[in-house]
């Protein structure tokens, strides 16, 4: 079932929750893969009918930002998630989105600061208020979202909490390839050489994580990781970061649960990953 | 009934659902008068179960600005709602609305420009962010707002469209003392010699009115009105303005409809108040 407008997506979520099902929503982009696959699959053992969302939001992306590349595949995403058993998949247009004389800002404070929010001004902007909308539009139980983006995760929880959503919100951990790569849409932006560089993100984050668990200084490590990835063939580092697991404010050692999370170019692709660092 | 935590409210309003009745949510600062009353009256005409909320909302106010002056009557505004017959009173702490580590904020462009919005930097922010607070915590059928706050109206009308809310949101025409004076908890402030001077605001206003529906030019009609204003015992006209109704942009002359709105000094209160100009 394919839903283009609000009013459709409504009556069909309105119906399931008369009959006492519990409705999990996953928003995505399309391009999907693995990770959105697992979304779906996690949504299964926690709601009654599970639906997605594909809609490639425009307000995410800056200005010199990839969203007319952005991969659109809209014939394949609908039939991967039928192949997957989804009950429904949303299709706004932009217009049913963002009708004439929208003027509407969410912004959330701390957990969007630094990071991806000091490297895509906006963009946390444009994450909080379609998300919003999507979770007001189609009134789920439960959202689900891949902990690849964190930090989106995180302010996307405090954003629900904030604002009195009433909604869960279920953070899936990334699925990866076999060599270890984080599954992104935006992996086909690589070529073959760089296709072979990019696991080290992935290795690098881990070797990092073992020693911020054993207590090394948090710049100490930092400093090594870019060095590795800048040796490796990653041409700049936007950033890598031992920040508190919950919060997002900077660790210089850990002392509480912890997340190491890192974005660096390769060729046209910008990358980004994440692990827990666990307190011994 | 009282409700002071969101789960007890959550509670009442779904159980009134489950028995397909409608709710409407009158939002309130408290310190309550005819004006309000007339909110819940109308509300009673929309809906089966009829609840006020009153909150006197720290983030709307400016750091010079009267929150600590601001009236606070709780025991005499419960006893006017029970008289008048709502359903309920939903009177939430400051923790309640706003827990630790809260970060979130709801921006409106357009139509909060200029007005209010210039006079009192943040001020819709934060009354944008709690009324969707409000109406995500009771999410009621209906919610209404006097059109003596009409920048907020439109500020309101707007979110509630841009975020899918989902809730109608109905204006309901200002209350007036015999001597034309907008009711509002702030008349409170005034002097008996500065309320003999107040209903100067809605007279100048509707003379205003007459001869720009006539096709006067608004800025010699808006100079006549500061005039009049300050001639009479204003100390300070903030703004006088003929807009377009819906979308609040400035007019040089009616060619549409209109609304002329006003906020001016008396002592050490600062009265607004508005009224439709009608083309003809």
């Amino acid at each position: 079932m394919i839903w283009r407008s609000v009013a459709e997506l409504r009556q069909a979520v309105a119906a399931w929750h008369r009959d006492g099902l519990r409705v999990a929503l996953v928003p995505t982009m399309g391009a999907l893969h693995e990770g959105h696959l697992a979304l779906v699959r996690r949504g299964f053992a926690l709601a009654d009918r599970v639906i997605a969302s594909v809609f490639v939001n425009p307000t995410q992306f800056g200005p010199t930002e990839d969203f007319s590349a952005y991969p659109r595949r809209e014939a394949e995403d609908s039939a991967m998630l039928a192949e997957v058993g989804a009950h429904g998949l949303y299709m706004p247009t932009a217009d049913e989105m963002y009708p004439a004389g929208f003027s509407t800002t969410i912004t959330v404070g701390g957990v969007s600061e630094g990071l991806c929010g000091a490297a895509r001004p906006g963009h946390f902007a444009g994450v909080a208020t379609v998300v919003a909308k999507l979770l007001l539009q189609a009134r789920p139980d439960v959202a689900l979202f891949g902990q690849k983006d964190y930090q989106q995760l995180q302010v996307i929880r405090r954003m629900v909490r904030d604002l009195d959503l009433g909604v869960q919100i279920e953070g899936v951990p990334t699925v990866r390839e076999a060599d270890g790569l984080a599954m992104s849409s935006r992996n086909a932006y690589l070529t073959p050489s760089e296709r072979a560089i990019a696991p080290g993100l992935y290795r690098t984050l881990t070797a990092m994580a073992g020693r911020l668990s054993a207590g090394a200084a948090a710049d100490e490590q930092e400093a090594w990781g870019r060095e590795q990835l800048q040796s490796s063939g990653f041409s700049a580092v936007d950033y890598l970061e031992l920040r508190d697991a919950d919060s997002l404010q900077r660790l210089d050692r850990l002392d509480r649960p912890g997340r190491l999370l890192v974005a660096a170019r390769l060729g046209r692709a910008r990358l980004i990953d994440n692990v827990a660092v666990v307190t011994k």
